[in-house]
């Protein structure tokens, strides 16, 4: 049933084969010259692991917690737009593969699908809620209360929406939308079956401001998880202003091109947040290796985007299930051979400080 | 009417494919193996950025001064020579694009138009005029003094002509001058029509000093910039000499190959002088990253070369108004994404510390 | 008679055309992507030498003692499985090669060929016995105990065994088992032809940790050497648990991908260990100045795999003594070269502290 | 007349074009894998040139003294082997260029034409005599007497010959000897014309110290330059045992491969001799910047060997002074963009500390 390579890299390029060029590109591509794209895959190869042997590894264990949730693996799914356009029943199988695979699904708001809709197909995972602060407010409230309403445990707010990002080749509007394109957690109240995907990003309001962050919790009661971060003083401020958490996140190098690699901004953000809360990061995770050296530079957990909408592009929600499979397995694997049965025994000190020069060839022309 | 890609790789690819051969060879080589000219791209790659998040950039505004002029984003058009080649209209094409984009035009001394003919299709801009010291001071003192009638507003003063440069292929040698191609800033009184474009790098002054900096101010009454330096050391001793202003610039690369990337230089340069004088910079910078990168390191405002060039052989007036657009909205993205909502906001903090390898393989065989 | 390419890289090429793919597959592959597989030969490259001159070299002599056995280079056969694979004779032709180039031989576990009968084909040379803790410690202590009989003199106990490695293709499995295939030493007692090639790393104790190195020991009354360290810290922990020397290796990158390369991990084991015992190392090396690298980090010797294997491959016995004999040439030119008549005036003074870049392409696709 | 490329590299091609490949693989290939002999090349590059501006350089002057011998630059002709290989008349042809291009020619024993005859043919110019000490002292005390008698200013004592090189091909082998070939300079006594290509490295005293340098001095009454020197420590000792100066070389790459770099190896000899004696250079200078850079470092001149060959190659006498000249004036031109008006002002301030990565893939496989 689950016939699928074992590994990502071979359902990466299987994925490419089944998507269209346009959904591929819309995938795949960074902003600009994908520099930073390609500079967050490369950075967590430049760290070299200094594996502990002779540990007794026979009761290994992968679970961890997420705000107190329980989960699999330190693995959770990033919030991404638009899975319809990767499999017919979207984010829906996404919500599947999530509860399957024993982790927290962060629902884009961007999705083809509603939050309620979402919800009620995997009633009893945990889910959390993302959400850009829009420039009608009263929006951007309404979409936080119907997420507390429809069970999601977490506002994840993210914070690098300020400007329009530079394409190579403007993807977005080669895609064409089909007849069923909505984004149904965006409609208005009055009209419920208005969807301007163009308009999204124009929509997000560039006034936000750390004072602003506390509106998330207020109008949902929930946690909140800011996404975007890349430097530590920022996280700190982020603390002070009330965030539950950090997600550390250039946006999968889809913003601008030229800010820092994830995995090089990360120790900067642990170092700042000092343990006061949990920090997760996204950007170029490509395997369970990868993985286990967020966590030893102090990530609670990572975000995985591109390889499930890859496991949705070749097996819906089979396919995403299978690559939450293979990089949890991956990760327990990485565990096993450094010697650390629990995730919080993956440290800092397993990292080498021999430097791997990062090319500068890392993006495409 | 501007249906020019918004890339500006895409446009250079397109300004080669219009371009004949020598013309293109002429525009885009570096001296030697190019070594210089491709480690300025790179150089300003290797730079990432932190950006700040949650900051209020509704307002932003890429606007600045350079030497009191307003200007609609610090992006001055640098001084390059013989405009002809890329356009029928030359150098008044490229006044006019600057005028539109609300910027300073550096007229080359050896422009294909003259300064005069310049400065009368866009009357109400700012210019500045470029020049070398030449042997014949009295050729110089002529040439700074049509500048200030002209209604120009400074001197830009070349200190980067010791020598001829090497050039791997004599590539200005190859561009055969059509019937109508002069200098007519370089045109002696008594024979206006001539010019000799092989004649013309010998024919600069190879003993001048600091202590001849003055004699363009004194020539002209007008603040003088001096372009070519890449040290700390040479810049202060060309304030104390009078200067108004620094470039740091090699000349794209087309001096002398070897000598340090521009984006390597210019921490040194800002330092030395220390907010006694603005410091541009030019070199290898390619899209608006950059050029906020450059204003972090401390440059109050960065000169472009070929870009333009390129917008005047796709498009003549309109491509190199659109090339200068995109730099400008590049910019402004930039500072967006970044958390500056004024050019004075991007400061050093914005940039990394991880080392980025500069790779060897920069030049070309 | 031999006549074999100079040059390891020529055989490992002649190597290659001359095995089916599954094979080569076998042999070649590292974990995963390879990164650490390609990191290890990479890593001794970046070392750069700095030769004495000047010094008596006439009566150089490149021999040395492991564990008290004479060896006539600092070049020992490292344990690979299953040489029959590679030429008919497997162990057996390897057995008489090492014995030939006057060097110590150390059996897989997983060898082709029983501890009993490799030991039988050349009487007069030294041999260790390489194994892994197995679950059932009873078959393990079997091992050691007939590694004993038939006369080895060292345990090699490998504890880099803690999962089954990620390989990106399962090439083990399209290894198609010739009738002939066994594994003579670990089979059970009650039935001598039994082996099953896809459970053997599933039977590793996973539980294994410092104390137990000691079974070694007391199972067979051996020096054991703790092979697969890739710490100081680990190290010096063998070392109080008894052990008498410390082989560092990440099994040639076939284990988990992403960990530090042995050239990189060396140094900090050799201080570690600080003269206490014998450090060895593996993975990488390809001639003979990465072994005088190795040698001047501070290991007494090197352990050398694939290359032996090339040579069964290209020539049976002579190959593998062809390739024992030109690294041994080739560790005899380098100590020419650098001023060292003995290998203990290879010290670390000899290495260059200039950084050479590792590359981040060091793995394959 | 002296219609050649005036870029070296096409030089370079065009020698390969003309040479046959046993030829140019002797020509070109450095010992094993290539990778110092390419390491020499890059290393020059990843030093950059801070330039002075506004320096007079109009009376800029390239001359210099070698061991008190004016040269009209500062790159004299290294010892390099046959060449008779390259053009018709040899080393003749090379004699009349140096004295063209009014610098030294180092006559290597290993010449083509002996010792006398290259005197004979440019009475009016300065030559240094290179030799190895070899197993029969009465051979080379007789070598070094011809030298002086025949009117040769220093001996030049190679002292990186402990052992017979790895070379990746045996190209010396396929080299095919003509009729002509001899060794005139290692002839004995007794039968002028026997030369043994192949046992001329055998022929190397490989027990030479420090202690025997003196005897070159006291066989010839001539100044003693020692070459192959790579380390501050070994340059000290060679000034102790009277050494008039240094040549750091490593053999352009092909003695053993993996040695540093000659350009990262200078600084170490020169700040070692602490001006007590001349430094020279060898290896991969490739153009006059590298040369520049060279100075910079502290050394009084490079030796320039293969560029000499291609330049015998391609238009035997002509083309070597071709090949000379260019050299001399692209380091005419880099003094003059630099602001240096003579060598002794090309100082180690002149260079960038700014990393340039040395790339693994120096070599070729």
């Amino acid at each position: 049933m689950t016939d699928f390579p074992a590994d990502l890299g071979e359902i990466e390029v299987r994925a490419q084969e089944l998507l269209d060029d346009a959904a591929w590109e819309y995938l795949s591509r960074g902003a600009a010259d994908n520099v930073t794209r390609a500079a967050n895959v490369v950075a967590w190869q430049a760290f070299r692991l200094r594996p502990h042997v002779l540990r007794d590894v026979s009761a290994l264990d992968t679970r961890t917690t997420v705000l107190g949730t329980d989960v699999g693996a330190p693995i959770l799914v990033a919030p991404t737009a638009m899975h319809r356009f990767f499999c017919d029943e979207g984010e829906k199988a996404t919500a599947r593969a999530a509860a399957a695979a024993d982790t927290v699904y962060i629902v884009s708001m961007a999705a083809t699908t509603s939050f309620e809709d979402v919800a009620a197909v995997a009633p009893g995972a945990s889910r959390w809620a993302q959400m850009y602060m829009l420039s009608d407010r009263g929006r951007t409230r309404a979409l936080a209360q119907r997420a507390r309403d429809a069970g999601y445990c977490a506002i994840v707010a993210s914070v690098d929406g300020a400007a329009v990002p530079t394409r190579r080749r403007t993807v977005q509007q080669s895609l064409t939308p089909p007849e069923w394109f909505r984004f149904p957690n965006l409609a208005s109240d009055d009209n419920a079956d208005t969807a301007d995907v163009m308009a999204l990003v124009e929509d997000f309001d560039t006034s936000v401001t750390f004072d602003d962050l506390a509106c998330f919790g207020e109008w949902s009661g929930l946690p909140v998880v800011v996404k975007g971060v890349l430097r530590g003083d920022d996280a700190a401020r982020c603390l002070d202003a009330g965030a539950a958490a950090i997600a550390v996140s250039n946006h999968g190098g889809r913003t601008l091109d030229g800010v820092i690699a994830t995995a090089d901004a990360l120790p900067d953000v642990v170092d700042a947040v000092g343990g006061r809360a949990e920090v997760y990061v996204d950007g170029g995770i490509r395997n369970g290796v990868d993985v286990a050296k967020a966590l030893a530079l102090g990530a609670r957990a990572v975000l995985t985007g591109r390889p499930v909408l890859w496991g949705l592009a070749v097996g819906a929600e089979a396919g995403a299930i299978h690559v939450l499979n293979v990089l949890a397995d991956q990760v327990a694997k990485a565990m096993a051979f450094c010697g650390a049965v629990r995730v919080d025994e993956l440290t800092r000190d397993l990292l080498s400080t021999v430097v791997v020069a990062r090319d500068r060839n890392e993006g495409e022309t």
